[in-house]
């Protein structure tokens, strides 16, 4: 398959919706140009499954009037969203990746979805995503390069934002499935600390999963998060994301940790140079960079994640293992390789093992709490390099399972670019400091985007 | 209406399985006595919102085969159970309540169902609810006095059980919902610590809400909430219902804390005199009664929970905000008053307002775990009289609300009589200690089963 004609270009709602009071744009008008980029990019791309067109249109002109009479209902208010085909929707089937969920009717809304519509955000369509958010991929293709994966499970929603179909859409995360397709389709990623967005209504079953954002830009990329927490908080029981109503700004961190991971012997040596020249950036800018090599909590963390993907992998597949197994009684025939896979391994747990792993977890997740004690946040890749050509894997979940397993807030900043696609920078902070996570996040890609010289000059 | 022609009786399948392996008797004869009781109460009591009663049978053949070839898959395998109508079944719709859900279709079992089927339970039908496991009746009426409500939100579940339809039936409890019923309809109730049955596919959305268990005999309410765990945990993220694979065993505990709650004046004059005759016989038998009156740690539970429902009622509004606004915007005409209220409750609240009451939950938590260190357990009444006359309203929750806000496990056993209707006796055990809990209300069942003078004399 030919590449497509035009590289993909994001369409950052933030950014237009200054001139939406003066009526020099406004949300029909930018729905308008998302429904232009979905006609030339959808039949390329596949990133949705099910669309509500008409839907959108009024949800578009109701916001456009709000704006004009100055009374938007938030700052994403007419924001075009897109939402991951785990979570569900009054008006749209959700379908979980699966023929087994074809044609499903939730009859609700989710939670955050109940939150975005109540901002007065423009619901466009459920993107596709792999079979119940875990490894099987169900054909979308990465907008950079037709003939590579977008990554996943949150396939649909990274390649929609990436091909400026959406401003932003909602994912989740277990393993790696918000940080990943953000890397490979050049969008921001923002995978928050656990809990902190209200689950209730998402098919993700497993207790490190999490409502993330794929977004345009890293103001958005915040903004649709807030805006879901103010109305429905986090998962019940939990306070929820907290922070200010805008997007935190930049601030210098005074030390970063790198780590490198158990992944880093994987990583493409472009991604490692890349990951390099911004460490010296950061330096030159004023951090201190700690690692495994120079500091002792670094090197615990290190050591502690090691076996993050096995350890999450554990917990998952207790945590899927009724789901799995409803359905593989249904029709088993319906179910991929891969899923019946873990629920085999599912099965072979008992009840004390996982309370072991959980135990595991805990002590991980307090080995990384005492780094916050000398670094401001830890900075990483956030894919070993570029989407790997071909669509029967969304690939390796590495380097992001760490922020997973710890129930840390990370973001995924698209500053690489090798081999002509992108490649994204990780930043991850500490659990219930998400705002913390994005100031840094703010100030990382600042420098990255400095020209040369700039950096050193401002040093 | 008339009151039934004789009084209900529970069926314990624990005690009938003995007799399976000879032959004597099987779960396909268990089953057929069930369906007799159905026959016979349920165009009395209304206990049943949809019945599988083909799968019944074809499960109970299978259970009777495993049984005579000596290996059935559990000690529940062929027990008959209902399930409440908030937790989905794949065989099944699963309606809450609400016209809103009539005839809808989850497509999968909840977690709990697919571990009870794992188990081999037979799964008869889903029992009714109240509105969204709230406050709304839907017409259940009591075995015990068809003028009398059940109880509720696990109304059917109560009922069925109390009728002999079903040896054990699921319900769920965020203020009162398992014990209360329980207390009205003369079974056992078991509201496990919070989060130690996983409730993944029931339409409970409230962090304090938790799967429960109505039963025929103390024995089976421990059975059928240990095979649930040992197949599916607890909520993710949570270890999960502990103990032993049978019923814990009788436990003299050395200090029992009497609570009086805030609902004591509002009790019945005989439901007190049964509760202070029950206290005597704790006494006698050589246990040491603690209260607000002599024991300064008692004294502060009692201030702690004072405002429980208060408490309770803001953390439980706001967490079903989302949920409830996504039901009003399909059709607002098919909700409840009482449920509009609640939603506008829930919508005056802010995301911080939740957080002070997530906050003041913790420091009441806190509280009731120091009193482990000078009491065993907590006894109160199950309820503060007899189930009221009328169907209008499932009753006073006051009695059942602490251990919904303290996450404490507690048991409802039904030793009261009182105009020749059942109230509970309540025993509430610390968090994450069911077992222990199940071993003093064991020893609490006998002392108030023991003939007259027969504790003064063991004593």
């Amino acid at each position: 398959m030919d590449a497509p004609a035009k590289i993909p270009t994001m369409q950052s709602y933030l950014s237009a919706s200054a001139k939406f009071a003066s009526d020099a744009d406004t949300p029909r008008d930018f729905l308008a140009r998302c429904l232009t980029a979905l006609d030339a990019w959808e039949p390329k791309i596949g990133a949705f499954v099910n669309l509500n067109i008409e839907g959108a249109r009024a949800a578009a002109e109701r916001a456009t009037e709000r704006w004009r009479a100055g009374r938007p209902l938030s700052a994403i208010d007419g924001m075009p969203i897109g939402i991951k085909d785990v979570i569900e929707t009054v008006d749209m089937p959700t379908e979980m990746g699966s023929p087994l969920f074809a044609g499903w009717q939730s009859m609700k809304d989710a939670a955050s979805v109940a939150a975005l519509r109540e901002a007065g955000a423009v619901i466009l369509g459920k993107t596709v995503t792999t079979e119940f958010a875990a490894t099987e991929p169900r054909g979308t293709r990465n907008p950079w390069d037709l003939n590579r994966t977008p990554g996943g499970s949150s396939s649909g929603s990274a390649a929609a934002v990436a091909a400026g179909i959406v401003s932003a859409a909602l994912g989740t995360q277990v393993l790696g499935s918000v940080l990943r397709p953000a890397s490979f389709c050049g969008c921001f990623g923002f995978k928050p600390t656990v809990n902190a967005l209200n689950r209730e209504g998402s098919h993700d079953y497993q207790s490190q999963s999490c409502t993330g954002v794929e977004a345009a830009t890293l103001d958005e990329a915040w903004q649709v998060a807030y805006e879901i927490a103010l109305r429905v908080g986090g998962d019940a029981g939990h306070p929820g994301l907290s922070g200010p109503d805008r997007a935190p700004a930049a601030k210098a961190p005074r030390r970063l940790a790198f780590l490198k991971t158990a992944s880093w012997p994987e990583a493409a040596a472009g991604a490692k140079q890349r990951m390099d020249e911004a460490l010296s950036r950061f330096e030159i800018a004023g951090a201190e960079i700690r690692t495994a090599n120079n500091d002792r909590k670094v090197a615990a963390i290190e050591e502690a994640i090691r076996d993050a993907r096995a350890l999450s992998t554990r917990i998952n597949n207790w945590e899927m293992r009724w789901f799995l197994k409803t359905c593989a009684e249904r029709d088993h025939s319906k179910l991929s390789a891969s899923v019946l896979e873990r629920l085999r391994e599912g099965e072979a747990m008992t009840q004390s093992d996982y309370c072991n792993a959980l135990i595991e977890r805990a002590r991980v997740r307090a080995v990384h709490a005492e780094l916050a004690d000398s670094c401001d946040a830890c900075v990483l890749l956030s894919a070993p390099g570029p989407a790997p050509l071909g669509l029967q894997s969304t690939g390796n979940p590495g380097f992001n399972v760490p922020a997973s397993l710890l129930g840390a807030p990370a973001i995924s900043l698209p500053v690489f670019e090798i081999e002509a696609m992108p490649v994204g920078l990780q930043v991850m902070g500490f659990a219930g400091n998400d705002a913390a996570a994005f100031a840094t996040a703010a100030w990382a890609l600042a420098r990255c985007q400095d020209p040369p010289g700039k950096a050193a000059a401002d040093g």
